[in-house]
């Protein structure tokens, strides 16, 4: 049985009690502990847990049990936090960064009360946080050197995916020809993907003593572009989704978002399409954006999409297909992860 | 010999290329390398380089030579730049968060023309770039766990001082009951004593394959008071010395730094110059400057602080004399570094 939310959500407070725990051993002002407990809840919880609760999940599979014992679950899950507060970490300051107003439906942390540019960090302390948690329960471990490194690298990794992200599409500043399936591809790869596709499955990879050099290379090849897949389809929604069914409404066209849609439509336009992109992609403007959503429509995107869906997720099952399970990967984890992305409409 | 700034600036260019190949690895976009490379060179050079170049200093004293072999200079120069990186990646951060506007005679770097908050992932990569060159240059050695976690832990002692500075001393919000001599200390020993006093000693011992438990200890002992000094003294200055001699003008009054002398200060204030304390302190008005300055020379705040530095010097001078040498530990370092300091006018 995949975890549940609760039971996921049930392993977050030792973590924070030691993480506190750990400061108070300092000396820190009660004050400044409690700041720091409200950042770990308000900036970790509330969110759909999806990264953190597949380390749970994949490590359930890879061991083929149907259930986790009692110290199996709490390993795991503990990695899965590690993900989550790495991810809250990113939020925090990419909120500020990107000047967001909300949240999981809370005021961003930066805009809460008292908060402001402290918010910087707060978001550090969310980072040092994993390591601290990482030497108190993977200290005695072989694989605690291997831990450390996956975690920076995949930072950097996302940091590099981020700085690329914000370079080539500042919301106040459109030039499409920054703009390339080239630059889409290293966003999306470096932003998104290692962090939320191949950490999950890497940690519970460690978690499970599985972690060999071929497991792991296997499956980055097949997570990195099933994370690409995920984010042209996420692109896709923003568009093409009733907002009703994906909860939201897109803002991609109007943030000028390099994205998957207007690098397909790059690729297509004629100058005079492509002068028309110029002129009202990037604008807070829901006339403009109707423009954009009309040409979108003429170049036929849709289809577009639908081909290259077809054609991306052919290529991942074959992927699997061909998986070298003789050290001990197991193809249900990455056919689940695909189940829960394939045709999805939210 | 100590070295020299021409000298260890020398070794810099060899660990930008590393971390920029690193980059380029991963394929890296031109633009983005271009940017990281000039966020490298802005944020790091241009300090004194006292942090780093102690690495160097203590190594040498360490191993008793008069001068280092190229390979010995390269190392401890190499973790003597990762200071001055962890320094960077707090110095871009605490500009936005103090709403600071120069730095060493520069635009701060979230000021410069085009980053504004894209500093913030700046600042991000440049604490991943330690990790990065780590990696590169000690990864096969014996100690590689330790500095990876003497780098998490002072940087997380460090994230701590921040929050509680920031928390105790807000600019745009005066309680002095929020002040006390405990969080004076908290704030100088976490935000700047680990890593500028401890850090680059333990990195030396480190470089040197001296780095007992019992080294470490004894440095860390002798260090974390010499800091806390040093912060008394540097708070000392700010308001007492000659501004020509100092080559700046204190602000810490008008700032509403919890500074050494108003903790002093509120220690000894009647009820009615408390008072005075409370209307004056922390406004940006030279008048009211003037008034808490009066207040200082009335509670002859001059002699106070000499009594405590040759109290605080003599506790020092007298650890030091009382070193255990036996695991090859060297009173010089620690004389060195307190010749430095004792009786400094700027």
């Amino acid at each position: 049985m995949p975890t549940t939310r609760t039971e996921f959500e049930s392993v977050f407070p030792q973590l924070v009690e030691d993480i506190l725990a750990h400061s108070k051993s300092y000396g820190l002002p009660k004050n400044v502990l409690n700041w720091f407990q409200q950042s770990l809840t308000h900036n970790t919880l509330g969110g759909k847990y999806n990264r953190g609760m597949s380390v749970v999940d994949t490590s359930q599979l890879l061991l083929d049990t149907q259930t986790l014992s009692k110290d199996a679950y709490f390993r795991a899950a503990t990695l899965g936090w590690l993900i989550e507060l790495l991810q809250a970490f990113f939020l925090v300051s990419d909120d500020i960064m990107d000047s967001s107003k909300t949240r999981r439906g809370s005021p961003c942390w930066y805009l809460m009360p008292k908060v402001g540019m402290i918010a910087i960090n707060d978001a550090f302390l969310l980072e040092s946080a994993i390591y601290v948690l990482l030497k108190k329960y993977f200290r005695q471990e072989k694989c605690y050197v291997d831990l450390l490194e996956l975690f920076h690298e995949v930072t950097f990794q996302t940091e590099l995916g981020q700085a690329c992200d914000l370079l080539t599409a500042p919301e106040d500043h459109v030039d499409l020809d920054n703009f390339s399936l080239e630059k889409f591809s290293f966003i999306v790869i470096f932003k998104t993907a290692f962090y939320s596709f191949y950490l999950p499955v890497a940690l519970a990879l460690y978690s499970c003593n599985l972690a060999t050099e071929k497991n792991l290379r296997q499956a980055r090849a097949i997570l990195i572009p099933m994370g690409e897949y995920f984010q042209a389809q996420d692109d896709y929604l923003d568009n093409f989704a009733d907002p009703h069914t994906l909860g939201k409404i897109g803002t991609d066209i109007q943030d000028n978002k390099c994205s998957w849609l207007v690098n397909q439509a790059l690729k297509r336009v004629s100058p005079e399409q492509k002068r028309l992109l110029e002129e009202n992609y990037g604008r807070k403007d829901g006339a403009m954006e109707g423009r954009v959503k009309r040409l979108y429509e003429e170049l036929g995107l849709q289809k577009v999409y639908h081909e290259y869906e077809e054609q991306r997720v052919g290529e991942i099952r074959n992927m699997i297909a061909n998986l070298d399970t003789s050290e001990g990967l197991k193809k249900e984890v990455f056919e689940e992860f695909l189940r829960k992305i394939y045709k999805r409409s939210k």
